[in-house]
């Protein structure tokens, strides 16, 4: 999706695409990171806080609405006002309407001059890696930044995890070498793909797309399988629902062959 | 390379490869694993425990004549016999001839059924992860069946390994279903590139070729840098020396934009 600076007309179009992806037969659907605002963390601004709220609260309800209407389980990224500090925060609705539990994001890109400055705005997650049990799948959330480091997808296949989301906002710096954004797009998405196969789960990517200041958002949302294969794969400039199959009984299929996750003699610690 | 069942003609074959790769510049040459022998894992039998050696021993008293005579580092790959038992072993001469150490493999498949019957020969890998310092770059080597673990490149990495190395001897299943095969191929490069992407460091795979019984080794050896990007990739099929030029100084340039090494919030283990 591309979103705006109005949170009432962001909210307007995920309905809208929520809805429609369920008529289409999905049963687990994720939107893009922060997708209720514009990607703020471009600049540092004092006037930004005021986006975060608690979780769970107005916006989990209005989510858990949609869910129980739907029978679907949401994934969705909210700025989270806590006691503690504000949180990047991932939130999991059951399909029956109940809030399944949220995820503070770990890994806190600190670039503004990349036009990353999530430090200013977020403080380090502070639940681990968790899983939630759903309708549909165990499922685990990481977000945007944590996508590049292996040990977040471990843990929570480690746990049970059978889909890893990624909702994400991440783009092509506009100013930036066309080859280095190249690069980190191909990256981005071997990274990814890589956590599928190291742990034979499927991967689901939601970026946001459209062009926001300095960064032009690659979309490129994909579905990979526990081989790493794409199993969908969105455009770079498009809005989308991306429906992919993701047929679970693959993950014990893969591992038959590719006990990795079994034979792993190194452990690997959270917190 | 292809190797065969005589091990005096393998180590002949090896020295001039290494010699003519020296010739054309080379600074640090892997071999792939087990270069001495056939991949004998494919059955399980127990004359083959006498391909077994100490190490060091005459095989690396050779190989840092070899790295002495050329002012190479060396990587190799040997079946060592020692007292606690027998280890698939990585070898590291500096390029002043001297034994610079062993890694011994950490992750050993055990699925005789699909040929790969390692568990019958290696015990588990007891030496942790160590790095080299050699005159030409601090490397790290996994073998083979490691690649697809990112514990072992991360905590390679984070010891400031610069290149690391994987030896291996993988293949398609002759008898295999065609598509099984293609995606593990596949795969099989993406993990080993998500290495060099989540670690910030140049990756070396070195794999065997040519068709020995139910295995159709694929070749395809390739080097990866910082970004993930193919440096130099060899054939499917055909013996090859693979030169990949590695400016090492890419390593810190890549880490300025992207410092997923220093910025990990979770802790990962050995042993």
């Amino acid at each position: 999706m591309r979103h705006g600076k109005d949170v009432k007309a962001n909210f307007a179009a995920a309905k809208e695409k929520i809805f429609e992806a369920a008529r289409l037969g999905a049963q687990i659907v994720s939107l893009s990171e922060l997708f209720s605002s514009l990607y703020f963390c471009q600049s540092e601004e004092e006037k930004n806080f005021g986006l975060a709220e608690t979780i769970p609260g107005p916006s989990t309800q209005t989510l858990c609405e949609w869910a129980k209407e739907l029978g679907i389980v949401l994934v969705a990224s909210l700025y989270e006002e806590a006691e503690g500090g504000r949180f990047n925060t991932a939130v999991v609705m059951d399909a029956d309407g109940k809030f399944a539990g949220k995820y503070r994001k770990v890994h806190i890109p600190d670039d503004p001059e990349h036009f990353y400055g999530e430090r200013y705005y977020f403080a380090d997650g502070d639940l681990g890696f968790p899983v939630f049990k759903t309708r549909f799948g165990t499922i685990g959330v990481q977000i945007c930044w944590d996508q590049w480091y292996p040990e977040g997808a471990r843990m929570m296949a480690a746990q049970g995890a059978q889909i890893i989301f990624y909702p994400t906002a991440i783009g092509f710096q506009i100013k930036g070498d066309k080859s280095l954004n190249q690069a980190e797009h191909e990256a981005w998405q071997i990274i990814q793909r890589s956590h599928a196969i190291a742990n034979n789960v499927f991967v689901a990517a939601c970026n946001r797309v459209g062009v926001e200041e300095n960064l032009n958002f690659w979309g490129t949302s994909f579905v990979a399988d526990p081989l790493g294969r794409f199993v969908a794969k969105a455009s770079v400039e498009k809005e989308e629902i991306l429906l992919a199959d993701c047929d679970l009984r693959l993950i014990d299929e893969v591992r038959r062959d590719w006990p990795f996750l079994a034979c792993r003699k190194t452990t690997v610690i959270a917190k």
